[in-house]
């Protein structure tokens, strides 16, 4: 049953909720729908029986079912900008590979889907497409900024602070979830910081200096 | 109409075709098929109208769908036992290189589907280990064997020849795949090399003389 001036329908769950209240309730039936019948199988309907409220409910908030998607996605993603960078490099970068290695495990890897079907291909270009613009793009930028700061204070060598060694570590998360799965075990993100962005990124002659 | 008695029918084509000739058309068909009507569309029927034959000559060869598929997936494949390794690990880490992408290229980036319907994740899982069995794990293995041979001569530092190391040039190719677009370009792939695999293998204060 459709809510109306502004109140939640009484739903399935036979409350009457409003505000942040419902609108939690919308977001995390949305994402529950989006695992349990994915982008494609997901419908206003669907999300509002799952809310236990009506559709109504949910245009008044989102104008169409990508503005929903898109804004469950955001309520669970991690904030990078939440991330108080310490200045230790190391530190910072481990910090900023468990930023993106959270955001892919929110998505359940679906942000990697490389499909064929129209539906699909929407629901992995906009899953992509949010989850780039909030997550994977600020972490590429402050990687970067971790790297010039490393490169101008001498620790690390000169080029070091290039867009493709960016790119590694998260690159190296991608492969994992790809090949085994969407949850990175935080021993891997060490390694990939330890054995491969110290080694790859250190000043010359300085790599048993660097490695602790 | 179907064939009998081990030959090929006269089919769409009009022509009349056996043995090899037949099985390229009915692989080259089965390719054609996985292309425009994905995996999940594929059919016997569809593949033996598409090679104009009939679907006894499939059978005859392949008993299933995954088998027809893997055996058409194969026939399309870079082969890595054919790489002549030259010594040169710039060059030998290039070419191995060059075989991962080249395995991609030919799956479209299917291979990296993450999909949530069954059918998809059977094309994905079925593609996937054809390609990693048939391209992903030897060159794998060939990688490791390049960093093994340098570490030995000194010209690698020691550690340069672990698992994660010899990944990093596979991963950001797929890294690339799942961003861009299936086709990488032969720079980005030269890049790989000198910008990350030559600095992050250096042996300490001789990264100048690796460099080239």
């Amino acid at each position: 049953m459709a809510g109306v001036n502004g109140q939640a329908a009484v739903g399935g769950s036979g409350t009457r909720r409003r505000g942040k209240v419902l609108e939690k309730a919308i977001l995390d039936a949305t994402i529950e729908q989006l695992w349990t019948v994915g982008y494609a199988g997901l419908s206003m309907e669907g999300v509002a029986a799952g809310a236990g409220t009506g559709k109504a409910a949910l245009y008044r908030r989102w104008s169409n079912r990508e503005d929903l998607v898109a804004a469950a996605l955001s309520s669970v993603l991690p904030n990078p900008s939440a991330i108080v960078l310490s200045g230790d490099s190391r530190e910072d970068l481990l910090a900023l590979l468990r930023c993106v290695r959270d955001a892919i495990a929110v998505t359940h890897g679906t942000v990697f889907q490389v499909v064929r079907s129209e539906a699909a291909e929407a629901a992995g270009g906009m899953m992509h497409a949010v989850v780039g613009q909030r997550v994977m793009d600020p972490c590429h930028e402050m990687i970067l900024d971790v790297l010039r700061a490393g490169v101008g204070r001498g620790r690390f060598r000169p080029g070091a602070d290039s867009e493709m060694v960016a790119t590694v570590g998260p690159a190296i998360i991608v492969h994992y979830v790809v090949h085994q799965g969407p949850t990175v075990p935080d021993d891997y993100l060490i390694s990939i910081v330890d054995d491969i962005l110290v080694p790859l990124t250190a000043a010359p002659c300085s790599r048993g200096a660097i490695t602790f």
